[in-house]
């Protein structure tokens, strides 16, 4: 599969190149001999919200204030309304400081939130789970040759994967368009900076859809949902609870997207069928296969 | 690659089968017909350390007081040679309570922990990286001969992964016998319920290794080398700093494991070169796009 350069459209894109993302290591491979390869950088970075420091996240370290932004509204502790003021990141320190206008209710969710963080899958559902009874996502619909050619497109892109791999991204699409191509080490951190961008630009969620790397778990679907994004496609699995929340607040739920092969557990009719359908049937095993 | 069901000295295997750890579900595929597939369970649990709620977990289900023991350890918040009175789990109100002998240092964690928890990755790294200046990783020795015959006995192991996908993978090894075989929607909840496991058994961790199907991040590194086994194994990539800890303190860090294929970013000197190496030199690109 050869990488493609054509960037048309792309808003951002990752940039494998950029100093400080990958770093060359030494290492032996399996004949013993010394190969130089190239491996994803993995910094921590401390977010705060006004005075109060939130949490430390595990980052490459790229768009360090669309990752706190996104965080913070992903995790409900700041309302899309919320005025900000500014977004100050400090290299030196590892931090960004998210400042609002006057103290929000963030104290307050905070104290609930130290009751239930710390998650060994890195969720607060308290908060997150509240937010899903006002979503209400619009009837957007996807033609599947807009899906296939986005996923061979997206496939294609230079990446910090096809370089160094150990990463997710998460790619934010309008129709056959991918607009911006997030990466990093946690898959939540690509949803977490796309929903910064989004918030930063003013950008409108119902006429899009989002293409995951990673896992389609309950908490894959429930950002996708809060941000207000109707479809949500992966080339990796689905969870039992992802599928059953995707059904909840009706999100278009695509996985193990392969090729021109998918499962779709939830949404359907949001599917438009404007090319002719293959023959062969899916090999249940194959598609299992690539679901990690 | 045909499903082996030779399960010769495995203690704890993979149990696709059991009740309430897969559902199927019905969708539809790329052809637009229904499809019934098996899709990996997700629920929250509760660990609490005596009268302190500590953390909600998303996981599979299985072995709740393997994780919660193991959780507990690998955070720090119980040292291993705590009077563990107890484990009591309510599948109802999908709890697990850890009972220790008299009040642990816990309280004092908690405090430091809830001021860096709630990652974006699930990690919890104040307690952590502390213990590391503690940890002496034994010269064990590993035939590359063991290390294939592992890879290709746990890929060939039945597995949810290979029922439903979408969950990760760790192995509990010595030579060429995989004895524990853990699996979970979150990579680290596999390795916690392995520490959980081995502090149950009061297994020794000197002579084994880790195998993962996860990536070699710097939380990985960390749990593997607290847990004092000197060797960590994936069919995943690395991130760098997971490289930089395991040359801290001497791991042996082999990644992007495929048939006989790896790379060993950090102490190679445990590999023994008991098979011929084969002629033909790597493809990078093909390692790389393994390594997700």
């Amino acid at each position: 599969m050869a990488i493609s350069h054509d960037l048309d459209g792309v808003l951002i894109a990752p940039n494998p190149q950029a100093p400080g993302l990958t770093r060359a290591v030494t290492g032996i491979d399996a004949q013993g001999e010394p190969v130089e390869t190239s491996v994803v950088e993995e910094r921590p970075l401390t977010i705060f919200l006004n005075g109060t420091e939130i949490v430390t996240a595990m980052t490459i370290g790229d768009y360090p204030a669309y990752l706190a932004l996104g965080f913070l509204l992903n995790q409900r502790m700041l309302s899309p309304d919320e005025t900000i003021k500014g977004v100050d990141y400090d290299e030196e320190l590892e931090t960004v400081v998210v400042r609002t206008d006057g103290t929000t209710r963030h104290e307050e969710k905070l104290k609930k939130k130290t009751r239930t963080s710390g998650c060994a899958v890195g969720t607060v559902f308290g908060d997150m789970m509240e937010g899903l009874d006002e979503v209400q996502l619009p009837q957007t619909t996807l033609k599947l040759s807009d899906l296939y050619a986005l996923s061979a497109r997206i496939n294609r892109m230079p990446s910090l994967y096809l370089e160094a791999g150990a990463i997710h991204g998460t790619v934010l699409c309008k129709d056959a368009q991918p607009l911006v191509y997030m990466e990093d080490v946690g898959r939540h951190n690509a949803v977490d900076k796309i929903a910064g961008w989004m918030l930063s630009e003013g950008a409108t969620a119902s006429d899009k859809m989002l293409y995951t790397t990673g896992r389609l778990t309950s908490e894959m679907v429930i950002k996708t949902a809060l941000m207000g994004i109707p479809i949500l496609a992966s080339r990796s699995g689905f969870t039992a609870w992802g599928v059953e929340i995707a059904r909840q607040v009706g999100l278009t739920l695509i996985g193990r997207l392969r090729g021109e092969r998918f499962v779709c557990l939830s949404g359907e009719q949001r599917l438009i069928r404007d090319v002719a359908p293959r023959d062969r049937k899916e090999d249940p095993r194959q598609i299992r296969k690539g679901a990690q």
